[in-house]
């Protein structure tokens, strides 16, 4: 654990309530929390991803909302792409509201939820359970009714989490989830993963860079924000970021599907917003930036350097020495800073997003 | 086949460049198409559904984009509570940008493509097959070379699409795949599906309705699309429609999805669209219509009649003796219409998206 405090700004209580003050505590603390779950999470979910993988399952439902459901997408292409696993995000109502019946033995099912408490999420867990699957719960709260009804348990240790947007819990899902999907490969990502603390840690001091990149949106209308492969959750993940603080209507689509059909709203009035991970998904997303350049579109890029500076603005990633899997839970950060200096911006507290509440209580 | 010419303008040759005329011929072809699938398809779908019904198929995939990519999420929902099939919506570049090699044996993947001819569904169907995935490709060109790669192959009927939004292209698949959906559980669905036609053509003689309920969305910025279960693929399709045409920034949501953040963002000013399906969807949706309605949000209404009489507006669908899974085929309809007349109300043609193509190039 560091001695020193986490950067940014003083969140000490005396603040009282600043504005933001909450989220912009608890993004601070991503770094600790990263190495927390590097020191004394892993050998946990290593011995459950263990357990999982003699199970065997051939196919991987993944459940969740929100912010989790960014982070079950990443899991998505880790499962997919590290172990040829095909899997799908569970529709919920299919047993929820229609009672569907589906026959899950071989399947895998992780449910991913910060607080554990959605009653939709513990009920389809449940029948997923009921239904043959081998469940895995990923929460932030080990008591809760989700990791009760699951068969197996991961706590992605990220602490309470107070302000309504979730972002600590987010890049600790994120964290927990490639190292359980290195588990099942019967590896440990420990040692690949070890630079993310200090990585995350120089990424949140760079606040006043983002702080006047800011500027740009203080009255933008509409945002598109674009990615493809892995950084394709970190655009998702932006883009609900961004809309619920500052409320701007931002679109996230994958490069490809940007090209069919909602290219069109993107002119020079539209800024777009491209997370370009450094290895294939960027590759992939190169032809995407061609297209938007020649729009003359206003393009911000998270990513490498050299993609930053061939862009109208951006923020550039150390992305040297990190495996492409794990980039997302560094592209995000600077995203989770660009929504709260936007909303401080336009004079909104991010704390506190009118209209929602921490536990979500669909059914 | 109906000896009268469809509802609808006048979409004859003279007309010439008419704004918007081959999108309005098209959206007027759907009665009749209907019908032909219904007569013409539905024994070659029958056919091709108990053949892939004997290889047993354990888990689905279905790959698709854009508007293709709301008709397969149309069939998950179809597979998943009809068929108790797990399903999941493949992310195309795990395969084309990074090569994964998953493990397909049980596997029935399903490649929705109105022209068959993207490389990347191509590529990626291609690469299921050889990873021992039973693959069928549902499309309206049997020429294509999307159905050249793939085991099965279900032909849509549509005839040729010429305007840039696809509409009965749309349509034509949610009803093959219903049939395939029918066919796969041994059934024939041709009968419930038989009221389909003659409502499709009232609904679309209802246009001058849809155009006085335009002019609402004339000066709109950004509207939010909700609903629950079968209408979820609905809201999709819709903004992707508003979005390609008129270019107003449609976000959709499913209505629990939209309590978890997006909500922040709808408020008076933002215009909400909610697709009430007459079933069990519509029944999970109206927790969301209420909270809506209480935060003061501007409702308009696609379902039953008590449901839009609720609402700040709507369009009233005949639901009735419809069964809910098959809703979905006619709720599009006044969205289709309703993109089609905010486009021309905006002066803008909606044909001819800037920046589209009809067959998209992405790899």
């Amino acid at each position: 654990m560091p001695a020193t405090p986490p950067p940014g700004p003083d969140t000490s209580d005396d603040q009282g309530d600043v504005p933001g003050r909450l989220m912009s505590g608890e993004m601070a603390e991503q770094p600790a929390m990263l190495r927390r779950i590097l020191d004394r999470g892993a050998p946990r979910i290593r011995e459950v991803a263990a357990e999982i993988a003699a199970r065997k399952p051939r196919f991987v439902l993944l459940t969740a909302r929100g912010t989790s459901d960014n982070a079950a997408l990443y899991a998505k292409y880790l499962l997919e792409i590290r172990l040829g696993l095909p899997c799908g995000l569970a529709s919920m109502s299919t047993t929820t509201a229609y009672g569907a019946k589906p026959d899950l033995r071989d399947v895998l099912v992780v449910t991913v939820s910060q607080s554990g408490g959605s009653p939709d999420l513990v009920a389809s867990t449940q029948a997923a359970r009921d239904a043959g699957a081998v469940t895995l719960a990923v929460t932030n709260n080990p008591d809760s009714a989700l990791a009760a009804v699951s068969e197996y348990h991961i706590d992605i240790l990220a602490g309470p989490e107070k302000a309504l947007p979730a972002t600590k819990t987010y890049t600790a899902s994120l964290l927990s989830l490639y190292l359980f999907v290195e588990g099942l490969a019967g590896a440990d990502g420990t040692e690949a993963a070890s630079v993310l603390p200090d990585l995350a840690g120089a990424i949140l001091g760079r606040r006043a860079e983002v702080k006047a990149l800011a500027a740009r949106y203080r009255f933008a209308e509409r945002m598109v924000i674009t990615s493809r492969g892995y950084g394709y959750p970190t655009a998702k993940e932006a883009a609900l970021k961004l809309m619920e603080t500052s409320y701007i209507p931002a679109l996230s689509y994958s490069g490809a599907d940007l090209l069919h059909g909602p290219l069109a709203m993107v002119d020079n009035i539209s800024p777009v917003i491209a997370v370009v991970t450094d290895g294939r998904g960027g590759e992939a997303l190169q032809p995407v930036l061609d297209r938007l350049r020649g729009r003359g579109a206003d393009l911000f890029v998270v990513g490498p350097k050299a993609q930053v500076e061939a862009a109208s603005a951006g923020f550039a990633l150390p992305t040297s020495g990190v495996p492409e899997e794990l980039q997302p839970i560094l592209e995000i950060l600077p995203l989770q800073m660009l929504a709260y200096e936007v909303t401080i911006a336009r004079g909104q507290d991010p704390d506190s997003p009118r209209a929602l509440a921490k536990v979500t209580e669909t059914r």
